[in-house]
């Protein structure tokens, strides 16, 4: 892309793909739409479509070929098979053919439907992610994971389905509330945590500079998140087994989310509090150093995340975390550190994770909200 | 397979896979389970659930893991979103991992909707088909197709999914009923007409055999036709030009399907059908010889599928044909052929389109149904 600060390349067996991560991007979108495009389709959500569906549409209509949208509800309760059937009728009532491109405008349950909805539609369509929120343009838009939830747990049914390119406009991260640029930290930090040191050196020297959207090092911490995902899913697209590592702190976020019922927290936010217990539990199974477990939770605090998880109890957190994806076999698989920079998937005693818990969950007891 | 008469191999980009073809495969299923499949499961529907239901599970308890079985109402009215809806369902209340094993015991409906439950399930799990009509022995249980109907359209929601296996028992063949049989016939000789033209000659001196269920007919227009079709989905997985081929009398017979109301005609009734009318076509846009055409018609009443397509007028036809998914930028693709065993990809001019159906349609007019 013409003028663009910052090119990440993404090589998977179900596609290569650019990332374009710079200022003003969102201007030059026709450079991304492939020649053969029969037609575009922008879909994005009720308060992003105000901000920003116009630039975006006028971008799309440089290339000279039809461009439809299509504005949904916003939030993450939206993101279900209610949603994914309103997409698919519009596709269909436009009478879209396998040639057309769905262009994703929106945070990770855009960029995560839209992207299932082009998995899917007439067995598999192109699309393109241009993601709104920090936490999309650090994690769910790279890597081909599409997803919609199911009452009975989040990201249930899905596809790996790859992009054609990621669009990262460093401009539309002002717009964004504080509360979802930590939760997009919360993400920039795990990359630290589980394979480069040094990165999260870097994190704990910029961490007020990234909260107060510090033009310079958000656009680092976003490139070189993007680097360091794409490492991961250029090696393993499909979550055989390195892949794994990108879900630190997540088996006991998801079991916040959905104990607390979908969108009470955000996904980072959850996720950040998520790594602080994985940290511990490190520390207890894989003798991961207290001081490292001191710097992790220092760092998810800085940048302004939550440090104290709910507490539904040792039963029913058990149980949440069965939910996770990663089970087999009805075991809980943990991905937990062996030092700052060094991730490893194992299972964890009981025992240990009740401790854990214990320290790092609310006095108060927390019922989990009903599905 | 110990003991089974046949194997053919499918590699594609989306994995490699036996197919099993023989007398007695489905007691023998426990050697294609892979040893690292946490449960199994068998979807099938409740015409053949009292018949095979029984022996298949026994089959799959052999390899001493958990075996759970769902049973879905019959016929192609259910291939919708509410029974993928049950399926899914079923899979996370069983709390099924990412190792759990689908097996799908069926015809094309059961093979599409289950395939494609393991295609999305937590993004993606293994299955195995055992076709049990001989339509989708043939055709859909091999190359990885999978697929629900939507009211706007036959298979437009889906994906590309390879099994991890296909054992196809010619012992079920014996309880299918007559027109199957015939439906069936029609992808057989499919395959002579686009790619083989000695196997075509073969299913012209064998018709008879071939429906009145000679053993030794049947097994080699199994094999032959699995041959075929793995060459070409080994060549194009997912669709992307000769794989196109195998919809040779597709689009004119998914008309008929749309038009009817599907469960109407049998979809290989339409193909078989739809191939006349594209044999037609095909004389007039690519100068196919009269007598090719007219064998093709002859065989395909020889093996007992209709030859006159129900006429809802020239302006219907071309609407029902537009929701076809070959079609590009709103013109219709037509697989045709220049002479038996080679088929190609074309437009066809509108008047060309007229004149074949004014000849391959009744006479009387009959309304299309409502979606």
């Amino acid at each position: 892309m013409d003028g663009v600060a910052t090119t990440v390349t993404v090589s998977t067996p179900g596609g290569t793909y650019p990332i374009h991560i710079g200022k003003g991007c969102l201007q030059q979108l026709s450079q991304v739409v492939p020649d053969d495009a029969t037609a575009l389709v922008m879909v994005t959500n009720a308060v992003l479509a105000p901000l920003y569906a116009e630039a975006v549409q006028k971008s799309l209509e440089a290339t000279g070929k039809p461009v439809s949208v299509l504005v949904l509800p916003d939030g993450e309760a939206t993101k279900n098979q209610q949603t994914l059937d309103e997409i698919m009728d519009f596709l269909l009532a436009h009478g879209l053919d396998r040639k057309a491109v769905l262009v994703a405008l929106g945070g990770g349950v855009i960029g995560d439907m839209v992207g299932f909805a082009a998995a899917i539609y007439m067995r598999g369509i192109r699309f393109i992610q241009i993601p709104t929120t920090l936490l999309a343009q650090v994690d769910s838009s790279v890597g081909g994971k599409t997803a919609i939830n199911h009452p009975r747990g989040k990201n249930m049914i899905g596809a790996f389905h790859q992009p054609i390119a990621v669009v990262i406009d460093s401009d539309v991260l002002h717009t964004l509330p504080a509360r979802e640029i930590s939760a997009g930290l919360a993400e920039v930090i795990k990359y630290g945590m589980i394979m480069d040191a040094d990165f999260f050196a870097w994190c704990e020297a910029n961490a007020q500079a990234l909260r107060q959207r510090d033009e310079a090092a958000l656009h680092y911490a976003i490139q070189r998140s993007c680097e360091l995902k794409a490492d991961v899913v250029s090696q393993d697209e499909k979550e055989s087994g390195l892949r794994a590592i990108l879900n630190f702190g997540h088996t006991f976020g998801h079991a916040i989310e959905a104990g607390l019922g979908y969108g009470q927290w955000l996904h980072g936010e959850a996720v950040g509090c998520g790594m602080i217990q994985a940290a511990q539990l490190s520390q207890q199974v894989l003798q991961l150093p207290a001081q490292s477990v001191a710097r992790i939770t220092q760092l998810v605090r800085a940048i302004g995340c939550p440090d104290q998880a709910p507490n539904f109890g040792v039963d029913a957190w058990l149980t949440l975390m069965q939910g996770d994806k990663k089970v087999q076999g009805g075991e809980i698989r943990y991905v937990l550190l062996t030092a700052l920079g060094k991730a490893a998937v194992t299972s964890a005693p009981t025992a240990q994770v009740a401790k854990v818990l214990a320290a790092t969950t609310s006095q108060e007891v927390v019922e989990v909200a009903s599905p």
